[in-house]
């Protein structure tokens, strides 16, 4: 291994930070994953990482050299770097001197598996990282067979996405597509299309959810659109005894996907 | 009114920033509660602050003069505050020019209302204001009859509680308590205590939850102490068909409170 990057100013930590932005790693079809957690998901998901970028001196733990090891091995890229770069380049206030580039994964609608009885989380236009990255944490813990994130404001590579998730999003099959696409697919492949909604009047708990299954949930400020409205075999809402609008997007996306795992237990 | 505050250095400015601190919470025995949703649903809730700061080019919306004028006629001081102070005093990237400090409220224990068939959360030792903020939020959402925080690690007046929910807070009995202190009165009042832990093997929606009810969760990092397991009637699981480690503190407390919402219903 060549010297650590000793400055802030090194082209490779400016190109980190630059994968801050969307329009980057969209440019690049790269993104980055942080810490420790989130990098032990991502390889055990079988996932190859281009570069990982490490910091000793930063180390938290003892299991770093380890993961290291098997990054290595698994062909990236080791490259050391001082704590002073390390720092800039990371997103955190507290970095755990480990920081992976990695190619984006393919997001198609046909990644998301159809064995057994599907049972799929759809989130339009979610504006907030951090509930997308709670939806997926959610949705992996519920064991769903997938979901699929359309149009959507933030993408599923926003470094606070990947963060939120604690990379449990490494783990549960992820597509990204339009709202007519997902429509289209979701009515080809026999799922039953369930929009959550403040304007239905079926309580969630009352639905048939143990058949192929679309949970459907709108963004936090506009709910869902039209387009998903339209396109539900029904609508269901959330009863909430106390005020009407108090759970946010990625709470009401688990209070409905553990109803489901109840009905299918 | 008096001239606006120009100046950073201004000391009632400092104070404000001294504020974000428990310590200095905790001796003033005041806090903040910043924003426009939040300071009406302080009103609403029929709370008084002591002084209202507002700086009018930050207004984001048409309705902030009718609410200064209300916390006015309820007895508080207005001061306005140039741009520049009110940015520094601000907790917010994008403030909206409406900043209060307000006394801390009562939490005994005797604030939980037993009418009913009382459902309370208790939620011990939360570290994360994000997650305390989230389940009061959600709390209030499912119609609660109060939250009990336990051995705060973070206080319910920090800055990121309030925000976290939205000032839904104001509107839900909060106790603050010792463990000891509080599973004494949840038995003196006899509540069922149900503790959520993975050691269970009782799936949370088996549990009867129907009549009066305390779920207690416990922290993000160590779960629930020895003393509450102890103490509990019953212990019950989220089965998650998923990885165990993937609901978070705050997620795992609305699963279980809509799940009694349901089978209350």
């Amino acid at each position: 291994m060549s010297d650590p990057i000793a400055s802030p100013a090194n082209s490779r930590i400016k190109a980190l930070i630059r994968l801050r932005e969307r329009r980057q790693r969209d440019a690049t079809r790269t993104f980055i994953v942080e810490g420790y957690r989130e990098l032990l998901r991502f390889a055990d998901a079988g996932l190859a990482m281009r570069t990982l970028f490490i910091c000793p001196e930063l180390f938290v733990g003892v299991n770093e050299s380890a993961l290291v090891d098997r990054c290595r091995d698994s062909g990236a890229e080791i490259v050391e770097v001082g704590a002073v770069p390390f720092r800039k380049a990371s997103y955190r206030d507290r970095p755990e001197g480990l920081l992976a580039v990695a190619d984006q994964f393919d997001t198609g609608l046909d990644r998301i598996p159809l064995t057994g009885t599907p049972l799929v989380l759809v989130a339009e236009s979610i504006e907030k990282p951090g509930n997308l990255g709670t939806m997926l944490r959610t949705a992996e813990a519920a064991g769903l067979s997938g979901v699929i994130v359309t149009d959507p404001t933030t993408d599923p590579y926003n470094p606070n996405v990947v963060r939120a998730s604690l990379g449990t999003m490494f783990a549960v099959p992820i597509a990204i597509a339009d709202t007519p696409s997902a429509i289209a697919h979701l009515r080809a492949v026999g799922l039953r299309i369930v929009a959550t909604t403040p304007d239905a009047t079926l309580p969630h708990y009352q639905a048939d959810l143990r058949g192929p299954t679309a949970l459907v949930i709108g963004s936090e400020q506009y709910g869902l659109s039209k387009l998903w409205l339209d396109a539900a075999d029904t609508g269901v809402v959330i009863p909430m005894p106390g005020s009407v609008d108090s759970l946010n997007a990625a709470m009401a996306a688990g209070i409905i996907m553990f109803e489901a795992v109840r009905q299918r237990s």
